[in-house]
């Protein structure tokens, strides 16, 4: 029996999406529906929905709206499909970097190719295989959280930063899976949040879910961390990915390899959470991983206000990639990987 | 001829402080005037002037502002003194870490127990005092920036955090004073700045300063620099200090140790540029040095409106340590320190 989280932040209902939108939480709480596919592609984009697994999520979800739409357009099936998998390929590139959401639409356009029947039936195949996406997702981050709070230290003070929780997935968590299942056992374990600038994911979201779910977190700022890592105050580090190549390397939320070096220097195991699907064996590194280049209004504005001065330069990267020597191990939903990666990545998708 | 800057953060002006109010910028560009010992207090501690050189010219100020309201309130000049001694002590602990603040009001102390005139003479020799410690400043941070630009490689990209600029000090700045000084003999050079969290001096000052000097500025995020290092974009870190133990210990703003971390790791040189002023040989490394714990609501809050849930922990240190073993060099009004900071530190007091 593991500890729950009550969150789901994205279902399939009557048809549609429902997603919580997180770019108000925690300001409001509140549930939008998606009917179009185009809608989906842009609630990926601005972050609506967000977090690697749960992006995969939507993007299955987002092909089934366009078949839904696509329904009486075409007088073939054939054209119908050759539309649909272009539509796929679209929402696979809604965001750049999190390869679940590539996985997710490849899922489905291999439904669609296979598919030699009717449009119903192919509606309905690519229904079932969004919503089996989603189930699977959350029992997924099941299993990597038990295996993760193996390594969890009792009453333990686990770092994490952005958020790879419940609102990053199917409603578990990967990283934030790891503290729900050790917390089940042991409740003398606490978080402490980076508020990881810009988008705030940690401030935002983290302390949210885990303030929901009564487990202590603690908020700090992004340079804070090797300041308690000093201290003793910090026994492990455990984030999300959002791709790891066959090597280990590992994208994550721009800050994220910051936290593994001060990790390093203070001999402080760093631990990535992840499901397989997040794991593109097609690349050798890191070096490959597209990183995003998002908003400078990201950087420059919070909550609409202007926090700098006009007339100087903005780069925003979304993602860092922290390389295989500063990761302990991978969790993942068979078992923790360790070093050599390209071993145990191998093995992974073997068994 | 060096690059000047036309910011006065703090001057003496008709027996009152003049401060541009530093937590409105760059939003406002407003002097306030302050003219009793309690609102320099007040003034320093909620940081309407800050940066440890320029609160040590505040201290010295404060000092002043108490000595003119004392005058008439005590019928024995040693009474007068005594209740002045009193109030120097009390305004040196207005904030805990930067040396310059208590260097500042010792000065001040040590003229007040050596005067045997009358107060109209004591008066004017604290506020020559003040006026002297306010240029003298300005001078030395000129001298640190000559020093500093001479390990500024051609087009150099040098990355800063928080604001040691004319913010920050008399109106040169020791961090920003190398970059001004750098700018003037190669206008190649450009800096990038850390937002700082969580008071954004970076986002907030440095941008503002540095775009006022027309020298190019670069805003990113507290956990982006390893990203920007990883790149082979950052070539030399310079960042201020509030204080310096003997060994090279340097206390400087949160988030400034991790910046050091990740610039060993990238093997990037990391620079301290502070006057000797800011170098308290008293205490033998950084574990002796007071970190100020600073209110909850500036990591909770930005510009009034709550970014994170409720019923979380906060912990909020406004400094860290960054310890002398990643330190590259210590730029001084009197050259550059170099390891074993100990011999240099104590040869530098010497001299």
């Amino acid at each position: 029996m593991v500890f729950d989280s009550k969150i789901r932040p994205i279902t399939w209902e009557d048809g549609m999406s429902k997603m919580l939108d997180q770019t108000i939480i925690p300001y409001e709480y509140k549930y939008v529906y998606i009917s179009k596919g185009q809608e989906m592609f842009d609630a990926i984009r601005n972050m609506i929905v967000r977090g690697a697994p749960a992006i995969g999520i939507a993007g299955a979800q987002g092909v089934v709206l366009y078949a839904q739409e696509g329904r009486g357009k075409y007088n073939s099936f054939e054209k119908y499909k050759q539309w649909l998998l272009e539509k796929a390929d679209y929402m696979a590139t809604s965001r750049p970097t999190a390869v679940n959401l590539m996985w997710a639409c490849n899922e489905q356009k291999e439904i669609i190719k296979n598919s030699n029947s009717d449009i119903d039936s192919l509606i309905k195949e690519l229904t079932d295989k969004a919503i089996e996406i989603e189930k699977d997702d959350i029992e997924r981050c099941i299993k990597i959280g038990e295996f993760g709070s193996e390594v969890v230290p009792k009453g333990a003070t686990i770092l994490t930063h952005c958020n790879a929780g419940a609102l990053a997935t199917g409603g578990y968590g990967t990283a934030l899976g790891v503290v729900r299942s050790a917390y089940a056992k042991d409740n003398t374990i606490q978080v402490f949040a980076d508020e990881t600038r810009p988008r705030q994911q940690g401030a935002r979201l983290t302390t949210f879910e885990l303030a929901m779910d009564g487990i202590p977190v603690t908020l700090i700022t992004d340079g804070m961390c090797s300041y308690f890592m000093n201290k003793g105050m910090i026994d492990m580090v455990v984030v999300g990915a959002d791709r790891i190549a066959a090597n280990g390397d590992a994208a994550n939320k721009i800050g994220t390899y910051t936290v593994a070096i001060a990790a390093k220097y203070h001999n402080i195991p760093f631990y990535v959470a992840a499901p397989l699907s997040t794991i593109d064996t097609s690349i050798a590194s890191g070096k490959e991983i597209p990183i995003e280049e998002r908003s400078h209004e990201e950087v420059t504005h919070i909550n609409g206000k202007r926090i700098c001065a006009e007339g100087i330069n903005i780069i925003n990267p979304g993602f860092d990639v922290t390389p295989h020597e500063l990761i302990a191990g991978i969790i993942t939903e068979k078992g923790i990987l360790r070093p050599d990666y390209n071993k145990s990545i191998a093995e992974a998708f073997k068994g």
